[in-house]
C-alpha cells in the first residue's frame, strides 16, 4: 500500500525545522507536515500543565490533517506531553528525547554525558545532569550563529562541563543544532555530540519500516509549513542555515 | 468620593513590574491589579493583531477586577493596541510609550534621541530610529543584572548610537529598567537615561488627579498579583531587584 498521507510535525515555533530537515535528508519521499505554535512560542518557560494543554491542541489539528505519525520536534514538549499524547491520539507519537538519550548512551565512553536545553526540559528530570543553557535560543534567534557573543555564552555554559569530563554531550534542545560548529569548536576533539534531531529522524524511519507506513520509494515527498501566527525572521535565518525549501507558509487558527 | 478601585495593570509576562513599582513610589495610596500574561509570554515577537486580540482580553480581566483605569505596562502592547483598547474599554487607558516620548522630547537639547526595544515595538513604528535589542531580555530575565556577557551585550547595541552623537536613550521595553546601571555606565555621562516606567506613573498620578480617582490618602495601598500560568525564576528576579511586597500570586484562567 503507498502510504502518501503526512509525517506530522509540530513545534512550540521555528526550532523544530532542524527535525524536519535531518527528516528530509534521511526520508526524502516523505510528505511532512509542519505546525508551529508561533502564536504561544516559546514553552520553555511555561508550566507542565499549560504545556500539555496546548500540545494536545496541536496534535489533534495533525491529526485533522490526516497525519500518519506525530513527532514531537520539541525537547520542551517531549518532556512533559508524550504520555498524555499517547493516551489522546490514535497514531503513533515519537519524541526528540529517548532517541537523543540512548544514542548518548550508545556513544559515551566513560559514561559522562552532558546535556543542555531550555529551562522546563531541564526542570522536568527527563535528563539528568543536564545544564539549562536559556541564553542560547535568543542568540540562534537573531541568526548570531558565527559570533563573539554567542562563543563566549557557549563557553560559560559548556566550561564546567568540559572541566567535569564529559565525553558525550546532548543537545537537548531542537535550535541547538544551528549551533552545532560553534559548540563543536568549544567542545574540542574528545566530546562528542549527540543531535536529538539526527537520531528522532532515524526513529521516525525505523518505526514506519516497523508498520509498513512509508511512502513509494519513487515518491517526490513535499514540505508544507503552517504556523498559528505570523513568522518573524527566525524562520528565515533557520530556512536559509538548514538550506530548506518550502512554499507559502500557511495560516492555522489555534481552536 | 473615596476611590479603593484599584489600578489595573498588565504586561505580556513580569516584565511590566518595573512600572508597578514606579507607581507604587509615586502613588503609595492606591491598590494595584497586577495581571502577566505568562501563558503566553513574549509578545515582542508576535504579530500585531495576536497582541491586540490577547490584550484585549486581558484587560477585560482587568475590567472584572473593577479596575478604575487600565496601565498597559508593555511597550509592544503599548505600540500596536491602545488605539483598540480605547475603543473597547469603559476606563481610561494609559500605555508607556507616549509618556516616556513626551519626556525624552523634554529632554534632549540636541535632538538625537535613541530608543531601544523589542522587535515588535520597533517594527510598529511607534518610535522613529529605533533600535532592537532582542537580546537584553533573556539576559534581565536570567538575573544577570551585572554580568560581563550582559555589558558586552549592551556595548553592542549602543556604541553606535553613542557613536551617532545622541544625547537621551529611552529604554523601549519595561524590562530595561533593571539593567539601568548597566545601561548608565555604558552610556556615560552626556547621554540621559529616560525610563519610560516612571514616566508612566507620572501619566497615571495626573490622570487620576485630573478625574478625582485618587484613593485617600490614609489608604495603605495594596499590590496583588495575577498570573495566566506560574511564574519561573524571573517573578524572584524582579522582586528582588525592585524590592517589591506582594502576597500569594494568583492563577487567573484566560477566557
Amino acid at each position: 500500500m503507498s502510504e502518501s498521507r503526512p509525517i506530522g510535525v509540530f513545534d512550540s515555533g521555528i526550532g523544530g525545522l532542524t527535525v524536519v530537515k535531518a527528516l528530509r535528508d534521511l526520508l526524502p519521499n516523505e510528505n511532512i507536515f509542519y505546525l508551529g505554535d508561533t502564536a504561544r512560542v516559546p514553552y520553555g518557560n511555561k508550566s507542565a500543565e499549560t504545556v500539555e494543554r496546548y500540545s494536545l491542541e496541536l496534535a489533534s489539528m495533525l491529526t485533522r490533517e490526516d497525519a500518519k505519525v506525530i513527532v514531537v520536534a520539541c525537547n520542551t514538549v517531549s518532556s512533559v506531553s508524550i504520555p498524555k499524547l499517547r493516551a489522546n491520539v490514535s497514531v503513533p507519537v515519537i519524541g526528540v528525547i529517548e532517541p537523543g538519550a540512548q544514542a548518548a548512551i550508545a556513544t559515551t565512553g566513560n559514561r559522562h554525558i552532558g546535556v543542555i536545553g531550555t529551562r522546563a526540559t531541564i526542570r522536568s528530570g527527563a535528563y539528568e545532569n543536564a545544564l539549562r543553557c536559556p541564553l542560547l535560543v535568543p542568540l540562534i534567534e537573531e541568526g548570531m550563529l558565527d559570533d563573539k557573543l554567542t562563543d563566549q555564552t557557549i563557553a560559560r555554559y559548556l566550561d564546567p562541563m568540559i572541566a567535569a569530563g564529559i565525553d558525550t554531550l546532548v543537545l537537548g534542545c531542537t535550535h541547538y543544532p544551528l549551533l552545532a560548529t560553534a559548540i563543536g569548536r568549544a567542545l574540542g576533539e574528545n566530546v562528542k555530540l549527540v543531535d536529538s534531531a539526527q537520531n528522532c529522524a532515524v526513529a521516525v524511519r525505523n518505526l514506519l519500516d516497523r508498520q509498513s507506513l512509508r511512502a513509494e520509494a519513487s515518491a517526490n515527498g513535499r514540505l508544507q509549513v503552517a504556523l498559528t501566527d505570523s513568522a518573524d525572521n527566525f524562520l528565515n535565518v533557520a530556512r536559509d542555515a538548514l538550506q530548506l525549501t518550502f512554499g507559502e507558509i500557511e495560516l492555522r487558527a489555534l481552536p
